[in-house]
């Protein structure tokens, strides 16, 4: 029997539940921080100022603008979906258990994304779907990582029968 | 000795890092979810389907468009720093033990948030700054908890002879 899973059609699926063993580790692209969005951001969700505009953040601790820690989480979700979950049968996340801000974080940065998985294993409330705990790490140019997060995930699981996208007939 | 605290002009600090004592709760303010900004951060930060539009929400889990997580989190940053953060000595923040996606979030929501101080201790290495733990919820207009978030927060200890800012002469 075909499954029909409306959120993510069948031909697009590169990664099932099963597809997503403990150990593997998948670099998840990269993105280059602009200046003028690290600002519009700010304004409406981290109006801090030395988020928002050059001289203020000159005086601050940070010697310069830089993006709020949320901003480097976005852009990291951006990475994430782009590159990994629009092919994959993810069912969304019930959290994190953990976030960590371990640098600044400045336009014109160039920021990389690799997730590698931690612990997997079956739903018990829904046989058909399974349960990932992913690490994200992403560093900048320099090798520094400054974004550290710890969350769970869920995928659907392939039905019987169901091979990879790629080697289906 | 007057402290010159560049990030934080002195005139404007309520909440030194003593004003925040564990059990202490404040409400940090509500904000409406706007159904265009719903898509316009899922378009930049989480294009997934079911974040973008309408059609495609609607065959999804959720039933109907709803926001990105992070975009939720977000909110609840632009309360924080407009209804506290702003007016405290705050140095920002290395991380987060923890975040909770409870329940969808949809465009129409009114979101309440609360943050209640859960640790609260000096900082070894920084005699001049201490560190609280503090715990996030947030609520919708029906009193359900969509967000949970409880993190550090890092704030400048008050100086000897330094008082409230509404009681210095």
């Amino acid at each position: 029997m075909s499954s029909e899973n409306q959120d993510h059609p069948q031909q697009h699926i590169q990664y099932f539940w099963e597809d997503l063993p403990v150990g593997k580790r998948i670099e998840m692209g990269s993105i280059t921080v602009d200046h003028d969005e690290v600002v519009a951001f700010a304004s409406k969700y981290d109006p801090q100022p030395f988020h928002l505009n050059d001289a203020a953040a000159a005086k601050s601790m940070f010697g310069r603008l830089s993006a709020s820690g949320w901003h480097t989480c976005a852009m990291a979700m951006g990475l994430m979906v782009r590159n990994f979950l629009n092919e994959s049968s993810s069912l969304g996340s019930p959290g994190l258990e953990a976030v960590k801000w371990l640098k600044p974080v400045y336009p014109g940065d160039t920021l990389t994304l690799f997730q590698e998985i931690q612990d997997s294993r079956p739903m018990n409330s829904r046989p058909d779907v399974g349960l990932t705990r992913t690490l994200w790490e992403m560093f900048n140019q320099h090798g520094e990582q400054v974004l550290l997060m710890d969350g769970w995930g869920m995928f659907r699981r392939r039905e019987r029968g169901e091979g990879r996208s790629d080697t289906a007939g």
